[in-house]
């Protein structure tokens, strides 16, 4: 975060100050935002950066204890700089949150330098290898050009200059929330990659006397675990995929001053972070489950992919608050359509056919009807709209009724959450049927591969529909024949994945380093991997345990009774 | 799990042998059943127990690499007697699965007996103060008083005799499992608690300009998050003492030889301990995540309920096997029901009102109307019964055109556990309800408790029609109108119980010494009592953190070009 922050906004001068040093990682800098009091309400943050004219030096400073900064990156042992945001003060006026190059560390000692406190936050669920850290500054001095200036300005005689556009900074926001949605594929890959392999391995029960035990794999439960979610996982491929391009294109963009993208790709990014860690962390978890006892081994593989994503959902943007942000852009966006203006990008369903979507029905006569992408596109899109719309018009009744916006908003909030999270899985599942439908069929080989992936494209989208079937009865958009359909299909699928299981994920193409699995190698020799590691596990370097001689052995020799004397 | 086992399936002259030994601690036991290759299936395990009537002994052996046992609780260190699960064999005759006392270590030593390997598994998720080992025998001999006799019998003169009732050795696992459903309130109380008091002193975003900022609690998508799960933890605990009074009733008919409560409530047992893990489990992660960046520390106090409990989904009978079981019992009942045979118990609602309660509807007019208990008890009961007899149907169907019974009935699998989800959760939630209606008036105060306990059962039930309303919608018990009067009622709830939160929390009567977390303490100090903990953190006793002078002072000092010379 560091340096995407000095790229995005940092002015030139900066950049050629800093970036060189940062690139030989001469300066190794954490990206100081949150602090023990405020994290997701970063205008509430309370550390200040005042500005002394006399001395042309800001002074950062933690004014009480919840001013203390936390969580930063590499803070506590690694990085010898910071960029603090803090109030911007000058003359006794605050001007916002704003960033604050701060040198923590000696360069050439890498002792922490006077005024300030750095220490450790302590142990983890996970990524206990990162250092996050806390800062105390004590009047820590840093000289003016040490204020990131690219947007907003103070020159030396203490006058305060506005950026632009308000949302300019927002650049470094959508970086960092995009390459975490194209990160998702890759943790929910491994999971499923390790519990397929290991569930075409791992047999239990005989379907009758005297024959084989049956792999776990062909139990319809166990594929209903894995199949939908390494359906998922190829659709986070292609979304992370997606995603970066609307990046790209947006940067360029912005290096034009162009701003017409931003609010559009700040809300898509917003809900699809918040779905696809979502969908990952969750299906990390159905997947180290499916594996059965072995799946609490940390040999496994399964534990660390969630320990360490599971935070994904809150970093970055807390999940609940970035739906609640798309669902804002998105009752904006239909209030726009309903007086028949014209809406684009991503919110441009809610407008079209002159909103008669609302009044639409599900098409579907049988089954195989849901096996047009068209059909499951077309329910999801209808789930949003309709979600949107019924929060739109009972708002609209409460504050005719005298109520306040923002409380009768509140009172909606749980409603909001759910139609931003329908929003975002309409546009996922669209993004992922077009990446599908747009690949080629020069050859056979490509023919088949692209039928297998409008599979999972349709399985993903039955599974969601079957198991959140409220939302596409409630207004009668389906009735439950229709659910029974989609079910049935979902089932069939099933058996239609089931041969192509291992090819999908070996297509991942993990390699046994990268897995660190004792139950998904490729080779699928699980169980002599299990004592192998175990055997070198340090537990089992001594026969003897830690502490049996001082106090199990008494116990087992005198009898409960036993007095242990404390050596402390 | 070893003294429940000897306690159960031990003759008295067994009992009066072991039992005080393992009271003074001189035997300390563990349950070897597990092997790497076998969990679920039992009647798989391959560990041999065979008969030498020459020397009156048994040699248990490991024939092969799945037969390894892995997992049994303290058995790599700790026990040093094992209660080994396997293969009796007589004269090459196979006689199926029963236990076998086997010393592991010697009393005076504590070192590993001849031909015995033992050793720890490696690392797990949570748990990892207990040493659950692997173990690998090599012809070990043991006597043959050594097995388990109270229910089969091996003579000296080798002559198997088999118990009275095959579903006899059923005991101990219906206690292990009444255990865990009475434990898991413990479990989601404690995430609870954390959650609540912590949402009660963190303050994020102001409501209006120079306003304080809004406690978490007050927002209604915190309190939908958090309020179903307290109303669970409530409903756990009344749940968990119904479950222990009718082990205890079950336990007195079988000192009678009475074996009738048993199927009943071997599918009782097994359908709470699915759901009541999986809600405690699921809910603890959601009460993490409610906690925001700080939920991520190990201080939070709830990282380790997670890790811990988790694996309760899995151990004493996976959960998808667990629901497939209680299915099972379902669709024998419902033909029963169908043939107008009486059915009781915990399934006798198939049978009630001659099987009317298929065409019935719900009847509630208003939102108020669900707050009557019966309204939501009547939905509960319609769903789960409608399910049932869906699949019942379907079965019913596919066999008439000829398919298989097994592979039909595989094919529902899904299908069935949702319905025998659907079971355990009306069940749970009737014996909730029940619970509370019997709870005396004779204060006022009294009656102001069990108003507040109704209300948290009518949150509960309104939460997962709610979230669940698909099942309700399905076949028209419910339409879209009745899913909105539920959705209303639960937010309103929500509101309710919000200025009794704290009170309800700290009912649970948890201390900070049991909690261990610096967010859910008592008197709120939550910002001051992580820095005090972090600060105490071993990394923070000296300033420069490991490897920074070998490592990281190089790199900053020459550049990122820098050889590190290997040490190894
Ligand atoms: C692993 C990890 C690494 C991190 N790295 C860094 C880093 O390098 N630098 C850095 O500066 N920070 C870092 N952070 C901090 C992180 O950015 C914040 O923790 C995150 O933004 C969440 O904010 P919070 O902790 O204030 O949550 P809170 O906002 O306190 O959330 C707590 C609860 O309140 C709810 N809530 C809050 N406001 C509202 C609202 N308006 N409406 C409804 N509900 C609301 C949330 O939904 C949540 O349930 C890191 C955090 C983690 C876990
Ligand atoms: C923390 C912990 C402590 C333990 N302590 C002990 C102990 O003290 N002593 C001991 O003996 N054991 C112990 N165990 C082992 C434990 O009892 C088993 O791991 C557990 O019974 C699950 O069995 P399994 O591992 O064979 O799972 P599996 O049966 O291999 O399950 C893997 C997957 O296959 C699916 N599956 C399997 N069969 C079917 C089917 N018929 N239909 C549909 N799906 C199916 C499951 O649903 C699951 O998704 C412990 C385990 C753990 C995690
Ligand atoms: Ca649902």
């Amino acid at each position: 975060m560091f340096i995407p922050a000095l790229e995005g906004q940092a002015d030139d001068k900066q950049k050629d100050k800093w970036l060189p040093m940062c690139r030989s990682y001469k300066v190794i800098g954490t990206y100081a935002q949150t602090e023990l009091g405020h994290g997701s309400n970063v205008r509430g943050l309370e550390t200040t950066a005042t500005f002394d004219k006399s001395k042309d030096e800001f002074i950062v400073h933690t004014p009480c204890l919840t001013a203390i900064k936390w969580w930063p990156g590499n803070m506590a042992k690694t990085a010898n700089h910071a960029l603090v945001m803090a109030q911007l003060i000058i003359d006794g006026k605050k001007y916002g949150v704003h960033g604050f190059i701060v040198q923590l560390r000696d360069f050439e000692t890498h002792k922490v330098r006077a005024g300030i406190e750095v220490g450790d936050i302590g142990p983890k669920f996970g990524i206990n290898m990162v250092d996050n850290g806390f800062l105390k500054l004590n009047h820590v001095r840093i000289p003016r050009e040490n204020m990131l200036m690219r947007f907003a300005k103070v020159d030396a005689d203490g006058t305060f200059s506005k950026p632009n556009h308000s949302k300019l900074s927002y650049g470094t926001m959508v970086f960092v929330r995009a390459t975490i949605v194209d990160t998702c594929y890759k943790y929910i890959a491994r999971a499923v990659t390790i519990a397929v392999r290991y569930s075409i391995v791992r047999r239990q029960f005989e379907p009758a006397k005297n024959q084989p035990e049956t792999q776990i794999i062909d139990y319809q439960t166990q594929q209903f675990k894995l199949f939908p979610l390494l359906a998922a996982a190829y659709g986070m491929f292609f979304v992370g995929k997606e995603m970066m391009r609307l990046y790209q294109l947006n940067n360029e963009k912005l290096q034009k001053d162009d701003v017409s993208l931003l609010p559009e790709l700040h809300a898509l990014t917003s809900g699809w972070k918040a779905l696809t860690t979502e969908i990952a962390c969750a299906g990390i978890e159905v997947a180290r489950r499916s594996l059965g006892g072995h799946g609490y081994m940390v040999f496994s593989g399964v534990i660390n992919l969630f320990q360490d994503w599971v935070s994904s959902q809150t970093y970055e943007g807390e999940n609940t608050i970035l739906y609640l942000q798309t669902a804002r852009y998105l009752l904006k966006s239909l209030q726009r359509a309903v007086v028949g203006k014209k809406i684009t990008g991503s919110v441009s369903y809610l407008g079209e056919r002159g909103m008669a979507w609302v009044e639409e029905k599900c098409a579907a006569k049988s089954p195989a009807d849901f096996s047009n992408p068209s059909v499951i596109l077309h329910a999801f899109q209808h789930r949003a709209g309709r979600m949107i719309l019924t929060i739109a018009q009972a708002l609209q009744q409460k504050i005719s009724e005298g109520a306040d916006l923002q409380a009768a908003t509140g009172s909606f909030s749980v409603d909001l959450v759910s139609a931003a999270r329908a929003h975002s899985m309409y546009t996922l599942l669209k993004t992922y049927s077009d990446s599908v439908e747009k690949l080629p069929e020069t050859t056979s080989d490509l023919v088949a591969v692209k039928q297998i992936l409008r599979k999972l494209f349709i399985l993903m989208g039955s599974y969601y529909i079957e198991t959140e079937s409220g939302d596409f009865l409630y207004d009668g958009y389906m009735n439950g024949k229709h659910v029974q359909m989609v079910t049935d299909l979902g089932r069939d699928l099933l058996s239609q994945i089931r041969p192509e299981a291992v090819a999908l994920v070996d297509g991942f193409d993990f390699h046994d380093h990268f897995l660190n699995s004792a139950l998904g190698r490729y080779d699928g020799k699980v169980y002599s991997a299990l004592l192998e590691w175990a055997r070198e596990s340090p537990l089992n370097n001594s026969d003897i345990g830690p502490g049996v001689k001082e106090f199990l052995l008494p116990t087992i020799t005198h009898g409960g009774e036993v007095r242990i004397v404390s050596r402390m």
